[in-house]
């Protein structure tokens, strides 16, 4: 059987400052078994994103030296930003890519988990696939009231983590670890700088608030530039295609004159979400991912490697 | 220093007969260093577009078997189609794709063109990039009349071949081998019977008639489905969008209240086209194609390859 091969997004508590962006990257660089697809830093979240693709094992390994450097330089106490956070190292979702089930990534964060936790003191919740609890799946329950509640709130029963003392990290908070299936990050900038305006257009396509099946989303400032954000993670890109989030939000953002400025991927997209929207827009039939020459290419590439 | 990749994508004057089809595409099947990405029969054209890619050599070794079954089985003289022609081997164009330059895929033309004709009696016109006379190197000009005016006027000197006697093929016709960059086969299907309006619209389109600087296009019926086309070819992708054709259709047709009903890409397009069209319809900022997964992987694993 070939290799099994991954992805994992590791989310930092660190935008802003570019020498400790780097160290929490450094250990993903040059690593055989280890590929750096993407990292995002974002100064309005103050988070970090990272994209790493290839084996199990070396990106373990990579993980937990770039965990050290995050919990050694990231304090919570001192950490402000436009996204919900409880720790230096946020959260590590490992996600099925090839030739690896859901169940065997649900077995690795378990496993990632729990040497997290012994190596650096910091306790561990486990969401999505990999919760031991039901409503930890969800990832805003973990979060909930974020680092700043969680500290106090982490010694009641129903918030001890999963891993670890009912108690925080003093610097480092405490940290998510799941696996899930392949998250598009995606924000819609409109053209007004009205936070309530974007607050009630996110939750109308937000699934929580009866939207859209499989999209979260929060309404942000973006105050540098006066405009806001409608910041959504797309957790089933198949069933909620991103044409459809965009169009939404346009119908949405219609009924009070505000248009859509640009909107953004954060991080990685599979092509297939791409080949599914271009095709709405530009009334693509027929159309296959294979006629696309990269990928035609990569699939030519996997059967010599096979062969 | 890396292998040189091209692009060949010969066009051969056969889209009904399956057994012809299969025969011609057959030489391309499991040959080490020659990729078979995409071949489509259409009906309509009665043509078959071959999209290959890999090394020089190989393609080439494989373009000639191929090209002896095509000469062997199709006869011009009851060929029938909506695709202007000039032969069964009808075009083949040699593309510089990596770690090779337009220059040396001029040089494999000329040599193809020469071995082809020795091995076939078809006789060569250079085009494009390839041309010997700076008016071949427009396609049109080589195929005008089609092989019917063509097998006629082969012996004038102004449309004497550029290899082999000046006197046709009497079943294969005369063939065009050129070098050219990336073209796109585009399509857009327009929800009306009416073929003087596809005509009208391809002649606004096109850049013969002042459209598009790089836009060819010519209006066709589509009998099957009472549907008309503006089937085009795109020879500069990166200074023609997609998305500039379909809108600039959609606003002619508009003008008669015709529908776009569907577009076609044919054969293989580079992901970059893709992205520049879904950029502009999803009003997409700071995406780089290194964020679609599959590309990154396919850039990790040239890297491997290399080192």
């Amino acid at each position: 059987m070939a290799n099994p091969l991954i992805e994992c997004v590791p989310n930092y508590s660190e935008g802003r400052r570019p020498e400790v962006i780097e160290a929490i990257v450094e250990p993903f660089r040059h690593r055989p078994g280890c590929a750096l697809l993407d990292h995002r830093a974002d100064k309005d979240h103050n988070r970090l994103v990272v994209s790493l693709v290839g084996r199990p094992g070396p990106i373990q390994e990579a993980l937990m030296e770039s965990a050290r450097v995050a919990v050694a330089r990231i304090n919570l106490e001192h950490h402000q930003g436009g996204h919900p956070r409880i720790g230096a190292v946020d959260v590590i979702p490992f996600i099925p890519l090839r030739n690896i089930a859901m169940g065997d990534c649900v077995v690795l964060a378990r496993q990632f988990g729990m040497r997290f936790y012994e190596e650096t003191g910091v306790p561990v919740y486990f969401y999505e696939e990999a919760a031991l609890k039901p409503e930890r799946r969800a990832l805003e329950v973990i979060r909930k009231g974020q680092f700043e509640t969680l500290k106090v709130e982490i010694s009641r029963p129903d918030r001890h983590p999963d891993v670890g003392e009912p108690r925080i990290h003093p610097t480092a908070g405490a940290t998510a670890v799941g696996a899930r299936k392949f998250l598009i990050a995606f924000n819609v900038n409109l053209g007004t700088s009205d936070l309530e305006l974007a607050k009630k257009i996110a939750k109308a396509v937000r699934s929580s608030s009866g939207g859209l099946c499989y999209v979260k989303g929060i309404g942000l400032a973006l105050q540098d530039r006066g405009l806001t954000q409608v910041s959504m993670n797309i957790v089933d890109y198949e069933k909620n295609a991103l044409y459809r989030v965009v169009e939404f939000i346009r119908m949405e953002a219609k009924r009070w004159g505000v248009p859509i400025v640009e909107t953004e991927v954060y991080g990685m997209i599979p092509a297939a979400a791409l080949l599914d929207s271009l095709s709405y827009y530009m009334h693509l039939t027929g159309f296959e991912p294979k006629q696309v020459l990269e990928l035609a290419l990569l699939d030519e590439l996997g059967k010599e490697e096979r062969s």
